[in-house]
């Protein structure tokens, strides 16, 4: 697309967004309500736009795991158009008063929450992200501008038209929804330097994107989901729980970002618990790739290189290491770790105290498994994605993380002496 | 600078930081009370450092209130260090718990405020923000690096000098402030992609170091401080209350962000208001620039052109345009502002409600002069500077506003089904 083009996506995004930032949560709930019922409505429509990405797909050697994330079916449809009325449900953040005081003056001054503005989003294969980041952006009052992968572009084109016209037959303003009908990368490059009409971008999706979006973005940018998560088994770790966590952070979903990639363990009870461990993971599929100890304890592990500690496998591969104790453990997730979730497994108090302090990430857990980093698990409801940056929001990014602040001031005349 | 040398600034940063990170408020204050004492100590080290910077801007024809700027005396370093002692009062804002809860699984979350980690500050000519920005740092946790303008390297280089090493003398680590003593701008160049240990970047200075800052920074990077603010008289506002808002907002300090540079006025009380406010501008040496309808009314003023509502005079320049209504105020404002500060003098309810909703800016007033945007006047003690970005910060940048979130999750084996 051309960048006049684009730019006439902003301009309209910033207009809406003037007017959705004092839209009434009313408007907004019936907006995404007749978003749903539009996607169950025309499922039919979307299921054909999306067999022709599929043949496209197919014809061109797409990988299996990229076809299955691109598949719709009735049952992802559905499941689409619940989560839009799911949104509905959630509290609306904007308006929320987050303190209010008088300063020495006299004034009254206010913090309340508004919108961020106008928001971009730029993902991969999955179409689903196109009604699932409208429905986040239009609940906390943002405009949005969708761009998705090429692979989908026939699935994202319906769904978008679909799910912002609905919105609009509600008096949601046109703007508020769009959608970049174009799959090449230049529109995405004119994008992540829009800085006069976009507040925020967020990429969803790859290693490649992500950093694309990093090296050249000069509009704010939120990183999201890049995981590479450690288990720590500490000396005083109780043996069935450890392997439970372990073999949860790994394999119960290996493709998402709080899935761990490494197994710490204390040198203490490595011997004592690393075969349990190992050969639960090794029974579920997992490859092991150990450090020279970790090899001498469970001789059947690959040996793992330098390069396998900073690895997001994304995938049934786990590195394991034997550490000297915790802040050896500590240091090395530290050094590799991508701030998103760490775990640690012990019955020690302390331990549990000093890991939750000295870990830098954005979920540090005790006892429990990595995997429930994610909006759901946490009470949020849906989310935006994960982020792993300190800057504005770090884990989950729910309906809260789409806003900004905004002091309200009342005076009588008040003058600065 | 070597870029080894300033990614080794870097990582003693980064290590610094996971101290800092877990240290005491006492140990923060102790080290904040002691820099304060080292600046009394050795003012006539400072001075005299000043004095080699200011014969420098002299011999090289750095205008005069860049001149002031960079001016030290006995004075300002009193207040530089009476400022450190008033950071080491506030409240220490990591470790604040913003919320926990027990998720459906039984997991214990709390929600902790933690530092940012390492912070880069890129600043201009003037030598007290070393100190200032130092102490906001260490007070918040954060590891800090500096960077100062070329024409206060003097300055700036024993200003760090002698912080830094009290600090160290109370157990600050090594590595927790440090200055870059290099005048070239490669440096900031390789500071603002150096993603690996810098967590976000604050330029503080004019609007040539932001602009490069935003067209090239790879990091994380928080705006501040640019500001086209406005007063908006509206059809009902009080004549007397008026013209004091409109004259301190534009001339109590006309080279500040929050100082106001456009004036709008209701075309229903134009005439018999703005003969008032201006010959009241004028009084106080105000050059105005108005448009076609103002200068019908108050003809001594020069014309407006559109470049006019786009700038940032940071001097005793005003513009002023008579609108329609508050809609127009409005919509000028949201085309024109820059999200800083901006106000209504009015006397009707309704105006005020709306002007507080639809304005689009960090602080919104009603009735008061715009000068208060100021971490000191909204009562955050010391501040950082003013965000004009929504991200992360918007408005005065206090303590709160150099910290980040981490989530606590305390489980007994909880796996994700």
């Amino acid at each position: 697309m051309l960048k006049e083009q684009i730019y006439e996506l902003g301009k309209k995004a910033r207009t809406a967004s003037r007017i959705l930032a004092t839209a009434s949560t009313r408007m907004k709930n019936e907006g995404l309500i007749a978003m749903a019922e539009a996607l169950r409505v025309n499922k039919g429509e979307i299921l054909s736009a999306n067999r022709l990405d599929l043949e496209n797909g197919h014809s061109t050697g797409l990988p299996e795991p990229m076809l299955e994330r691109l598949l719709l079916n009735e049952k992802r449809i559905d499941e689409m158009a619940y989560g839009l009325d799911k949104t509905a449900d959630l509290k609306d953040p904007v308006g929320e008063v987050l303190g209010a005081w008088k300063n020495r003056q006299g004034l009254e001054i206010g913090r309340t929450r508004v919108p961020l503005g106008v928001i971009g989003i730029v993902y991969e294969s999955r179409p689903n992200v196109t009604a699932d980041a409208a429905g986040l952006c239009l609940k906390s009052g943002n405009s949005v501008i969708l761009k998705g992968g090429k692979e989908a572009i026939n699935s994202n084109r319906i769904i978008a038209s679909i799910i912002s016209s609905a919105a609009r037959s509600r008096g949601i303003p046109e703007g508020a929804i769009q959608f970049i009908d174009s799959t090449d990368r230049e529109s995405t490059a004119i994008l992540m330097k829009m800085n006069e009409y976009l507040d925020v971008l967020i990429p969803r999706g790859g290693k490649g994107l992500k950093e694309a979006i990093q090296q050249n973005a000069t509009v704010p940018v939120i990183m999201t989901g890049m995981g590479i998560c450690h288990v720590f088994i500490d000396e005083t770790a109780d043996m069935p729980m450890a392997v439970n966590i372990a073999v949860n952070a790994k394999v119960s979903r290996p493709s998402t970002c709080n899935s761990a990639e490494t197994l710490l363990i204390h040198e203490k009870c490595a011997e004592a618990l690393l075969p349990s461990v190992a050969k639960a993971l090794e029974e579920k599929g997992v490859e092991l790739r150990g450090d020279e100890r970790a090899r001498t304890i469970w001789p059947g592990m690959k040996r793992a290189s330098m390069e396998d500690w900073a690895t997001e496998y994304l995938d049934l591969i786990m590195s394991v290491k034997v550490v000297k104790g915790l802040e050896e453990a500590v240091d090395h997730i530290n050094t590799y770790g991508t701030g998103h979730s760490e775990a640690i497994v012990t019955e020690n108090y302390s331990s549990s105290s000093r890991f939750l302090e000295a870990v830098d990430a954005a979920a540090v857990y005790v006892n429990a498994s990595t995997r429930f980093t994610d909006g759901g698990e946490f009470g949020f409801g849906a989310e935006m994605g994960i982020s792993t940056q300190k800057l504005h929001a770090r884990g989950p990014m729910g309906l809260e993380q789409l806003t900004s602040v905004k002091y309200i001031i009342r005076g009588h005349g008040q003058i600065r002496g």
